[in-house]
């Protein structure tokens, strides 16, 4: 295997970054520029993102950035999060500004201009051709998370007619990128879709035959509003290399490509994960956690917070409400904690299988009755194992007595089996009511369960220690 | 759009459903298979999903299936999970097993011969021809979670020294699944990978070129033993449609293609989550929910549930210690679940924001003094706001006085930012001790943030109440 095969492990990027750090500070800054090179494009934009996070050699960093040749420069912009890539707006001329943004791929182009300032936008549209700049404003205006928003208007477009010589002998002139090349569609008179063919049928097929002939007509679309989450699921269930996007009118805009879609599949994870964990992303954004602001953060963190203040004030109602009785065996007070604790853990396990299970499409609304009864059963599994640890630990351990024990632990087997119904049934209502069942977060449910887990407590309480 | 088009939304796909239904009813069979064949394979095979979820229709379903056309009962088995392949391998003849097995991608066979039973591959082994089955049993014997499991040795092959013209020549004749034939690999005579080229690159270059002039040999390779998450993180990295996979030697031994590793991200996804939420699942299995046995359910959730016990036995002891005080101020007890559940929340969500983050590569171990004072800010700030809340609420509404509502409050703040403290260090932490953040699972940052939270309280109710 040659030399530049094998840098791609993590020592051989760690050692580039320390001697490019080591060049930065000598300011030799065209050897910096050489021990990039070594590298393939992606992991340049990795060694700049660890640079561009150290505002000191900042001016340094964007002197190496230009010192890049310039078909390396654009695409190692490419590939950098927007946040990196405003810091080098920042430090370049507008002329090669104008270059980098000329030279984008379509769709990329379309990410850097959503985050550009917009007199900058303005600066360089005015040097787009008039065609372009209409396209690029219509690509601007669709919502960011909708097919539109991830879609490219390069892809190669065939006549019915033409035969399959004709065909290779087109994309042979036109060229293009890999990622785009690989589906042809075919488009009647009104710019609609009629059929889609592969380069690999093309390549494969003989010369004479006419497209129309060998097209796919029962391909799989999207519309350019349809929600990226949509989109991600077609090309998880037929496992194309690209779809095609058709607006209101049927008519082809443009072909989303499946590089685009591992990207979307991980932030629509991270959004059901951080709505599990009772933060609300009010911007929607993909920012990455350090870029995002204390304030904004904050935002998002507060409002499940003090929705479930608002719960605490019944949970506090139902403790007072026994004070009187808690007071007289105030060893009941010391396992409050644990019961608590254990109903909201089981609740959130089930409700993170079932949240889960909905988000593959493995579990639907319709299963309620077979979760329920998966979920009794296990709950009586869990609940017991607990439950006797607990008599054993309460009883010998704690010495409180065996009708202590019994209460907790009855109180832990209920606790449990109704915790494990809870978590697992309140996302398949959700999902029934059409929402998002991620949104109804964890925090909800270890709440609930902590006010109907007290309740049960004190319950059992009235009935074996007659309080 | 012709109809065939049509159908891909939700309600085509029920009506056909309730039309199967219907068929199956009246044993109309025939008329079943043709409501069928009006879908695309991977909807069919969605179907087909629905009707095996039935016990009561097994036998029905099976002959519908059976009735399929060879090509499309060949690749609806493909799109099923493997529980429901199980269920049609029981009700089809050795014959048509056979010829399922025989027809389907080699990947794909691989899958299916992991799951069935011994006895079963052992006959469909039997009339493989003897250097498949030799490439068979080597594939078996991959780990299930390792690149070697997921690739294909499906690929082109081309020699160096051959034309562009012959290089197409060659792949028109062997052809091939479109998703195996965009990239080509040159091998050398030790079975070597000395570089790449993409049909793409073939079909516009000129025909008298000689592949060893336009191939790459700065490619990116895994490992056949390499862990499907770095392979997932390697076509995130680059977007390739396809990776070549080596072995120890550096021999090319088959590849990977871009729509096998959409499964592996929701996967992983699907590990992390459930890891989260503190559950461990033992057989590193892909099962439904539905599919687990309701023992495995409770193995997987037991072991946190138990280790959090002994946790709480702490919990337990510093309320006992603090037990005569308590019961002079018993009013103190009612503020316990707010603090506690609000330290978890709390907690959990800055946890989750980081474990993700280190998953998605935004946030390091090193970045540890960044994040602490961001926490440490947004702390400050959640914890202000929702002890003023509390405040009035105590005071004004429960009716317990500034000195109580004082104590809550005071033990909210520090409870709050200590929480945010200890939910994003432990991950980092986790990290850099090369473990999984993720096995740190929320359940234990609120136990610990649990008895943390009564530790602070009850000194706050020392220092204001002079217990």
């Amino acid at each position: 295997m040659d030399q530049s095969v094998m840098i791609k492990n993590d020592q051989a990027f760690d050692e580039s970054l320390e001697k490019i750090m080591q060049c930065i500070a000598e300011k030799k800054y065209f050897k910096a520029r050489d021990v990039l090179l070594k590298h393939k494009e992606p992991d340049i934009a990795e060694l700049f993102e660890e640079l561009l996070s150290e505002p000191d050699i900042l001016e340094s960093t964007i002197v190496i950035y230009r010192l890049l040749p310039k078909d390396v420069s654009v695409e190692v912009f490419s590939y950098l999060p927007s946040d990196d890539q405003l810091k080098i707006v920042d430090g370049i001329t507008d002329a090669e500004l104008s270059y980098i943004v000329e030279q984008l791929d379509f769709d990329d182009k379309i990410d850097v201009l959503e985050e550009l300032p917009a007199n900058l936008v303005d600066k360089i549209l005015e040097k787009t051709p008039k065609d372009e700049r209409k396209l690029i404003n219509t690509f601007l205006n669709y919502p960011d998370t909708c097919a539109g928003s991830l879609m490219t208007p390069d892809y190669i477009s065939l006549q019915k007619e033409m035969t399959v010589a004709e065909a290779l002998a087109h994309i042979k002139k036109v060229g293009m990128d890999a990622e785009t090349v690989y589906t042809c569609y075919v488009k009647d008179t009104g710019r609609k879709l009629i059929g889609i063919v592969s380069l690999s049928t093309l390549v494969v097929a003989d010369e004479n035959v006419r497209i129309k002939d060998i097209m796919h007509t029962d391909y799989v679309w999207v519309n350019v509003y349809d929600d990226q989450e949509e989109v991600a699921e077609q090309f998880k269930k037929y496992g194309f290399l690209a779809i095609p996007v058709v607006d209101n009118e049927n008519r082809l805009v443009g072909i989303i490509t499946m590089d685009d879609i591992l990207e979307v599949i991980d932030d629509e994870n991270t959004e059901d994960m951080e709505r599990m964990a009772g933060i609300i992303d009010w911007e929607d954004s993909d920012k990455d956690y350090l870029d995002v602001s204390v304030w904004q953060h904050a935002k998002n963190r507060l409002p499940w917070l003090l929705i479930l203040m608002v719960a605490y004030v019944f949970t506090g109602m139902i403790v007072t409400s026994f004070e009187n009785r808690l007071s007289e065996v105030i060893c009941l007070v010391a396992y409050m904690p644990m019961l608590m604790g254990t109903g909201g853990n089981t609740g959130s396990q089930a409700a993170t299988l079932i949240i889960r299970g909905l988000a593959m499409g493995e579990v639907e609304p319709a299963d309620a009755a077979k979760v329920l009864w998966k979920e009794v059963r296990i709950g009586v599994i869990v609940g017991v194992i607990l439950s006797l640890f607990n008599f054993a630990r309460i009883w010998l351990i704690d010495g409180n007595g065996p009708l202590i024990a019994l209460t907790v632990c009855c109180a832990m087997l209920v606790i449990v089996i109704f915790a494990k119904v809870l978590g697992s049934m309140i996302p398949l209502l959700v999902k029934k009511l059409k929402l998002d069942p991620a949104l109804i977060a964890n925090p909800a449910i270890s709440s609930i369960s902590d006010a109907v887990a007290l309740s049960i407590y004190f319950l059992m309480a009235m009935i074996f220690l007659g309080l």
